[in-house]
């Protein structure tokens, strides 16, 4: 082992962020804004209002302040379980004989086990701000249902979680943890809304999916006085929050002397990669150093790798503003991959601005293939990673197994979301042989991404 | 907040223990010795050695020696989720609105979700330098062998896990967490053993009980070339390898000037509580500092507070040494009380002999106010406690609450020792308002101490 690095690096409590990075300030070319699907023109900060709370929306749409002040709230929350290490994987590097440096940022450390937590806290404390009485969402594997109910708890907010009907009855321990958390959790769709109601009538016995979900999220919102609509990834406003995970790691990294080459991530909606690698964006993008990024993402739902960048809708029940990004279509239906937290259909527009410009370079991988090195990296490194968090260290993996041959040493940072420990039916299938992998045919992207909105 | 106590303390690498502390070396009157069955004589290190490696053997048996170096290669192993946060309760505190001063040892950020891996990787060590090929072990509640399967894949042993019938079927995702890790995993009773065969066909459909898997995991470390038995509680190497915990808490605790005047854990078969405050009843002990102790165990299985000081065996089976031990009698079966690993019949013969000494107090508590108890500390501070430590978290706050009373500033100690991600099934009962408690009658106890072995 260096003597000079540690095997996990904690910063102390005077050197966490306090602010959060917006790297759209620092793109010469920003993203494209949302537009109003009606109108076709950019939304406003006002329509923005009517679903999101008042500085979410306005913190949505500002590409140009780099630096947002963390509120002293949200950062005595982050203390909770803030710094999260920044490990040096000498354990797995022995077992791949690399000669290769391997870190890993890992935000597992909290009861919602993966880093949601870190915008969650943020969205309920500006809700709170606002006097509101609640704020409304949707979860699929469940993750972000528990970082927000676990930050609602903290604030005395109420919280209604619209969860996907086969995730509440397959997933029944997720559904206690955010109980347990006081929030109330209805099985999706649902008979309290309309559009719940209505999805019912027409498809009796449906399990429901994220994006109906959402939409019904989105109606309680504004049906509900004092209530508002909150989403844990996608968005701009949470990549600025997750920003948290790649200052911390920039500072522990500048404090030790690491120089990553190349920086990896899973990415679904974008919230971990984008927080994770910002920073460090933000100094490529000023000139001020070099790294290679990749976003990895699973063969069954390859938005960047096989999407179109377009504007789409984020929801399937269209109620949201249209976003550009790279997509396969709101009416694309992933195949049962075992990440249930990369099973979205489009990607962060700021990541697909970024990678649309070839700054950011993206990798799929198959479900075997991740398992495979989840439970090589469990054994060795101890933690029992997530399904998401282990796409990314499948790649890390590759990575140093390539420098293995060509004897590079190079410096391989990748981020560990979370934990897999409500994932373990997954683990079960690839433990007994049954996990199988799915890659959609280019008739089936065709059939989804033929029915873009055209803008 | 105190500017002065972080949040969390982190100690860093160099501060952590490189010895064990082993608190019979500072009893003036020593816990009393192991007992062979057969001849009532004590127990020889060749005895021991038949079924423990001989260093743990030797670690048994050894009470003058005070401090035991922890071999490098375990260090290394620490290091990976170690020092674990010694925690200021600020939240909780202030939730309590208490003069008190609460901190937690938070053991549960590892995969095993508790201290239990702090044993399992020196008992795997020792049995790897001993050039065996595996060991064998029972597991209930399952943290122990989940543990003990992560300690084995680490070091490249075999690891083979009877799990009590019941909870190998109620808790499929902690059998596949042991599995992910490579190990073998046998509800028990099963066919396996002759002592398993015995059983199944005296109780056909029995769902087995953790004295029956101890008996099957001693006949398969006895009837293996290269195996042998290791236990993740009750004896005296368990405790000193859980010292660990108390080593680092005392270190934090001296570095930042706090000064606990109660230290509360929970306690089963002892091993967490022992390691908590050894290192402490050191200093007491030897007249340098004064502490209380406070044992917590569930009132549906009272060693300490209701059962007898008394020789007898530490498993069903009969196989093991006998121990003297405040204990319910080894026939004494607990109700279904959530805390699995709470629910044995005796406590560590080394705690035993300071709480009859006086040197510890107990307490026993019921568990839906303990998990009152979870779920306020969960909502306030974030971490999901697992329903064992959560009996540490009722007396804590109990004792702030008292504080608030009096208005004294006491600073209130608790090892806080897992997770309770695993344990939904018993939040939910809790919940639903479902979960009912369960206090033995004088009857019941009486018909199992009557049974005690007539030493």
């Amino acid at each position: 082992m260096d003597k000079n690095i540690p095997y996990k690096i904690y910063l102390s409590e005077d050197e966490l962020p306090k602010q959060w990075y917006n790297v759209r300030a620092d793109m010469k070319k920003k993203p494209s804004p949302l537009l109003d699907p009606g109108t076709g023109k950019p939304v406003t900060l006002e329509q923005m209002s009517g679903i999101f709370c008042t500085e979410l929306a306005r913190q949505e749409l500002d590409d140009t302040t780099p630096y947002i002040d963390i509120p002293k709230d949200i950062r005595d929350f982050y203390r909770m379980y803030r710094p999260s290490p920044l490990t040096r994987a000498y354990f797995l590097e022995k077992a791949l004989d690399t000669s290769a440096k391997i870190y890993y940022k890992f935000e597992g450390n909290n009861t919602s086990g993966s880093h949601k937590l870190n915008s969650a806290i943020a969205q309920a404390y500006y809700a709170k701000q606002q006097g509101l009485k609640g704020v409304t969402t949707e979860t699929g594997a469940g993750q972000w249902g528990t970082a927000l109910s676990m930050a609602c708890a903290y604030l005395g907010l109420d919280c209604k979680v619209f969860m996907v009907k086969c995730s509440y009855e397959q997933k029944p321990f997720r559904r206690e943890v955010m109980r347990t958390y006081g929030a109330n959790v209805t099985p999706s769709p649902s008979e309290t809304t309309e559009v719940g109601k209505k999805i019912l009538a027409e498809f009796p016995g449906t399990t429901g999916s994220l994006g109906c979900a959402i939409s019904e999220a989105v109606e309680a919102a504004v049906t509900h006085e004092g209530y508002r609509y909150v989403l844990g990834s996608v968005l701009s406003q949470v990549l600025i929050h997750q920003t948290v995970i790649g200052l911390e790691t920039m500072t522990a990294c500048d404090k030790y002397g690491i120089k990553p080459d190349v920086i990896i991530g899973c990415a679904g909606g974008g919230s971990n990669l984008g927080g994770l690698i910002s920073p460090f964006m933000g100094r490529k993008l000023r000139g001020e150093a070099d790294y290679r990024f990749i976003a990895v993402e699973p063969a069954s739902c390859p938005s960047l790798t096989r999407g179109k960048y377009a504007y789409d809708f984020c929801d399937t029940g269209k109620v949201c503003p249209l976003a550009k990004m790279y997509t396969l279509g709101s009416g694309f239906i992933p195949s049962a991959n075992h990440a249930g937290g990369l099973r979205y259909h489009g990607m962060s527009s700021v990541l697909s601005e970024l990678y649309d410009q070839g700054l950011i370079e993206a990798r799929s991988v198959e479900q075997t293939s991740v398992f495979q090195a989840a439970t090589q990296f469990a054994r060795v490194e101890g933690t029992l990673p997530a399904p998401e968090s282990s796409h990314a260290i499948r790649v890390a993996i590759d990575e140093a197994l390539k420098c293995k041959e060509t004897g590079e040493e190079k410096t391989i940072l990748f981020g560990l979301t979370g934990t897999g420990y409500f994932d373990m039916l997954a683990y079960q299938k690839y433990n007994d042989g049954e996990m199988s992998d799915y890659i959609p045919t280019d008739e089936e992207l065709k059939s989804s991404l033929d029915k873009l909105p055209k803008i």
